[in-house]
């Protein structure tokens, strides 16, 4: 049987790609450690910021969530009902249970509140693909509730990076390598950004939460399925089963490397939308826009502005 | 039935990742056209300056021979017997037979000449990997054989390329990535070297080898079993099959911004070989050394000087 390297005690977690087996203690405390260690390499937070934390009800924003606040650093959750039947009510049920068991403030908002109906039929209404429409509206209501927050953080683990950085790479989209990075800094309304989760694997924080005994919601929202995310991860998992340590190696040697894809050209102007005063490339902002269509086609109103919660 | 794209008669070539159908004599020309354009996009070379060629006796190598002279340049094809058992006979007599059957002159080493013994008994004894040596070997020899000629050429396809991508990419080998390209300029006593066949895929390769009735070994080198090249050929087959035209673009836009991985930093110097002239970053190159070592174990001699062939 494998013993635990820092204690000698019986192992009950093997983590492959480091090669190392740990009892249940102490992999609680390397976990938290490691998280810890991505903080400050990358200067996250401190422990006086007031930082917002995404979460949708799975394991990774859950995690993130509760090993902050162990942490002791300054966390309020955020929770977007996005109206995708089944799947929106399971995740709030866990976001509530959750919040209830932990203590932890999470502000709930409703897409059905902001539109009317959930990301499904408005994507189907404008027929612009789900994932696309989803993105734009979680991160507009995410910055937009992040006003008196100084940082946001999200629970993006190492495959979900490793996986994004092979599709940003296989097709050489280089504004999207140029801003791939753990932390972004607060620029124009938005706030500063972090992914404290960015080295911690997928096997990792699932079984950091279930050690920690974290209830989540285990299903993938049904839009994700034959997601390019979810095929880039297979494809990593392979990588990974033939050389231990491919997606670490790939995204930290990335990190090092991505002044490279900083080009030095001007980048894109933004100024406020006329409508609601988010920054934007163009006149009115993506969220906006999909108000206007929304209402044009079904002749709705549920104005509210971006400012105002700013 | 699919008919040719070009003349309308059936088709007998299905080209997936260009969705494309096309008769016999069509894709025949059609894959000697895109060589050509190859050839000149990159400044490959011109009709006036001759070409070494380096044949394995594989599909990839003889059809280059075969599609440079057919369309009009000076070509000589360089095979090196490495020694490699049955193998090697195999690849020799393929060589022979299609130097016979199209005329075309061929230069034929012999790495037994060379060290008394074959590639796989130098690995053995000096206990390196066999694809190093063999590598390190073969560089030395074809270039030390270039010497009277302009350009050397290697048959490396697009699925060669892409996964030796793949490989520097995973793991950011940017020294290697900014020298990945289809034409390498002459520099120090090296010869220019260029892929014509870098936009070709394998089975392009194959087909052409086939109805250009090319005879060629099909097995692969013995040693090249579990090479991490054949496995990451696989992976990018598997996106390939989910998202068509992968390998090109992946290969294509690397070569657009290959220039970020172009250092600005001074490149090792290099200086020519005590022993042979050739050139190297220390004071006896590797081929040399190896010479040594096994002259050291067995007491051989077999001395040739680099710069007496060039």
């Amino acid at each position: 049987m494998k013993k635990c390297r820092i204690c000698g005690k019986p192992a009950e977690v093997f983590l492959i790609s480091r090669n190392l087996a740990l009892c249940r203690r102490d992999f609680v405390e390397n976990f938290e450690k490691r998280v810890e260690k991505t903080i400050n390499k990358f200067r996250m937070a401190d422990r006086g910021e007031k930082i917002l934390v995404a979460v949708s009800g799975g394991k990774d924003s859950l995690a993130l969530l509760h090993v902050l606040k162990k942490l002791g650093y300054r966390v309020t959750g955020y929770h977007i009902n996005l109206g995708i039947g089944q799947y929106s009510h399971e995740s709030l049920k866990k976001v509530l249970d959750f919040q209830k068991k932990e203590g932890i403030e999470i502000i709930i908002e409703n897409v059905k509140e902001e539109f009317g109906m959930g990301i499904g039929e408005i994507s189907k209404l404008l027929r612009q693909p789900t994932c696309s429409i989803c993105g734009t509206i979680k991160r507009y209501m995410f910055n937009r509730t992040a006003g008196s927050f100084d940082v946001i953080a999200t629970g993006h683990n190492l495959d979900d990076e490793a996986a994004t950085l092979m599709g940003n790479v296989l097709n050489w989209q280089i504004e999207y390598l140029a801003r791939q990075y753990p932390v972004l800094e607060s620029k124009n309304n938005l706030k500063k950004k972090i992914k404290p989760f960015v080295f911690m694997s997928e096997y990792e924080t699932a079984t950091y939460a279930f050690l920690e005994d974290i209830d989540y919601i285990v299903e993938e929202c049904p839009y994700a399925t034959g997601a390019k995310s979810i095929f880039y991860k297979g494809i990593l998992n392979r990588v990974e089963d033939r050389m231990r340590g491919t997606k670490i190696h790939f995204l930290s040697g990335f990190f090092k490397q991505r002044g490279r894809f900083v080009s030095q050209e001007k980048r894109t102007e933004l100024k406020p939308c006329i409508k609601c005063g988010y920054m934007t490339t163009s006149n009115i902002c993506q969220f906006c826009r999909i108000k206007e269509k929304i209402n044009n086609k079904k002749g709705g109103n549920h104005e509210r502005n971006f400012l105002q919660n700013q």
